[in-house]
């Protein structure tokens, strides 16, 4: 048992949005069984004083191996920075490369309070064993996609990798299907992928509308919009996750309403490649949508930063609408956390501190200079914090980090292997 | 002496904007004094392996107490903000209020890389203390109005602060005059600032076109746009720093640049507020206009981490413009540095990395694993880092903090009183 005592404040995220002070959490096993006052019992003790305990972010749209590509490309066109940049260093991917920069950002998302992830990238298997060093609670989407990658011939190949690692589905290594885009994978790859997702009880997670080319080709070749298009094949439904959604009118945001379609939104990545970071998001609540958050690539953000991405999604909204009250600090924590939950089909398991759920937990320092006074403790967390307030970061009951140490991995050997990779990777290119 | 070994970048800001790697920075007395290899002399040593040494952060546009109202008043309108919220509390500030918010927020600046800062508020003799007691260098702009305020009655009775001010001129205290904008200020009253400044050899700090409103009711009042207005009542100049300039035209950009007036751009505060962050940058950079960065207060940021800023700084140029080359890195970076000194006119003596220089430095931390790898050192600072990574700070040859331990306050004192103050002051309103 694990008791998390005296925290200064509970920020529970539950139904009511309720925020306990003073109070403890108590941990059995991987799941939280008691809150209340003095709670004694044996068990190991975290104090949780001048903290504030939070459920673990949840960072539904990333390629995480691509750590390796930190600040490798920046300041590019769009193009130029995928021809020239990231596909030659992509095309010399291996196994051992996507464990080591699969490593690194699962050590930064420890460091950060990312507790879990959904990732879209190749190499699961290596994945899988860098999820169990770490203990980092992983929604894996193996890439799909109708050409040549340096993993895979063909669909029909990602396909059977995805069904090899279905196999090896645990509590915290979840494989799902990661259809790239519209405009990478046919109709023929896209239904298949959703046959398969329904064959294995799994999920789907795509790219759509992150740019206005892409817009224009799905118009030039299907006269639809990539949204209309996805639902006039039968695409969407409430197991597919689109990244990024950027370019989508309200009659396509409709459709994601009515089909239970979830979105990640991304907005530092969008703005840094200026791809169109704004998505609707008053629209998209109204109707409903989920929308969750995520940081992307580090090539594309350069961190995976939650706190960062709450603060910047609810700063672009608020000067793109002029309406200070847009997304208020509650709310992006909810996008965060419950909703990334939800965005993942998991909200009956993780993203909110209740009773019976899992113990995904983190305790944020309150006294630091940036997060005093305590006037409102949500607004401190979403708009002054960084990834670097975190100080102790829990995933199914295991402490993976306390008190700023790392426990399941050795810091400084997982900095050294990336820094070594990383430079052979790039030469090599 | 103070010898800083081995460093791993020394990102000197000179004019060639040199990188320099694995060399030492020499410090005697308050000046940088020699660059180079293996340089051995006897005095303190600071290990510069795996950081990168930077030119202090210079923020020129802040209300520094304000931190007592960090997550006091969020996601609110403008008016609501300010007339329900902010206004009555700064009603009820006195000396003591401002002494303690002042620390608190040169603490935040130790801690996060900021070695001097441009203030505009009140109690310019608590921030005076303030200063001498944490080792900032602090530009403090006396606060003038035509209505009373928690300080003065009228315009006169500022300025009479301020000549009282400006006796105690020092090396790390340097007076200037804060005419708070030209709808607060009469043509009188911001003329007096003018010839007063000029008269002591000191500056003036002012807020212009951060709302559209704002720019309206000139449009009504003098039949002309706020850069206009002054330019024509002869106001601006060399020695006049504007913060925001959000809302200005291609002609009063050219203005700018002609009288060559200083900007301080205060993106994350404006995108809050939700009153027009996207100031004209590439227009001012063609009319070679000065433009640094500032927080703004920690009532509307909420923290005063220049990292931060530097970022969403980029972010949004590159988002609006739909061009990801607009504000690169290295630009960003030296807005934060040099060209904030140049807006103080302090470019003589801060600012950048060279011999003869102030000893105001900055260390970062390079082995975290967001800032791993090491393929564009400048990138990872910029688009990874939090003011978090800062581990030593060092201002006019003083170290404030050596290895995330501040040498000059008492952290848990600081933050202790500003929670008391912070809450009486809130409870009184």
């Amino acid at each position: 048992m694990i008791i998390i005592k005296d925290c200064s404040y509970i920020i529970t995220q539950n139904t009511k949005r309720e925020i306990i002070k003073d109070k403890d959490v108590l941990i059995d096993g991987n799941r939280i069984i008691e809150i209340g006052k003095n709670l004694d019992k044996s068990g190991e003790v975290i104090d949780g004083k001048n903290r504030a305990i939070l459920p673990g972010f949840i960072n539904t749209h990333t390629h995480l191996a691509m750590t390796l590509f930190r600040g490798y490309a920046d300041d590019m066109q769009l193009q130029a920075w995928l021809q020239d940049r990231i596909w030659p260093v992509e095309a010399k991917l291996n196994r051992e490369y996507c464990y080591t920069g699969t490593l690194l950002g699962m050590l930064e998302f420890i460091k950060s309070g990312t507790t879990t992830f959904h990732d879209m990238y190749f190499f699961g298997d290596a994945v899988k064993e860098a999820s169990k060093n770490s203990g980092i609670r992983t929604v894996f989407s193996q890439g799909v996609l109708d050409f040549p990658t340096c993993e895979f011939k063909s669909p029909e190949e990602a396909f059977g990798l995805f069904k090899k690692l279905v196999r090896h589905r645990s509590e915290l290594f979840i494989p799902t299907i990661g259809t790239h885009a519209p405009y990478t994978c046919s109709r023929e790859t896209l239904l298949k992928a959703k046959d398969l997702a329904k064959e294995h009880d799994s999920r789907i997670h795509t790219h759509v509308s992150e740019t206005r080319k892409e817009v224009n080709d799905s118009l030039n070749q299907h006269k639809k919009r990539p949204v209309e298009y996805l639902d006039d094949i039968g695409f969407l439904g409430p197991e597919i996750l689109v990244a990024h959604a950027g370019w989508v009118t309200k009659g396509e945001v409709r459709i994601l309403g009515e089909t239970r379609t979830k979105v990640s939104h991304c907005p530092i990545s969008n703005m840094k490649l200026a791809v169109g970071a704004v998505i609707p998001l008053p629209e998209m609540f109204e109707h409903d949508v989920v929308v969750s958050l995520g940081t992307d690539s580090a090539a594309s953000n350069n961190n995976l930063d939650m706190l960062e991405e709450m603060k910047v999604a609810a700063l672009l909204q608020k000067a793109h609408l002029w309406d200070p009250t847009i997304l208020p600090a509650q709310r992006a924590l909810d996008m965060a956390t419950i909703d990334g939950a939800r965005a993942l089909g998991m909200e009956g398991e993780i993203g909110s501190i209740e009773v019976g759920k899992k113990a995904d937990l983190i305790l944020l320092d309150l006294a630091k200079p940036h997060m005093v006074p305590w006037h409102n403790v949500v607004s401190n967390i979403v708009y002054s914090a960084s990834g670097q307030d975190v100080v102790t970061t829990i995933v199914n009951g295991e402490v993976l980090m306390e008190d700023g140490t790392v426990k399941t991995l050795d810091e400084k050997d997982v900095l050294y292997n990336s820094q070594e990779i990383a430079r052979e990777l790039v030469d090599e290119s």
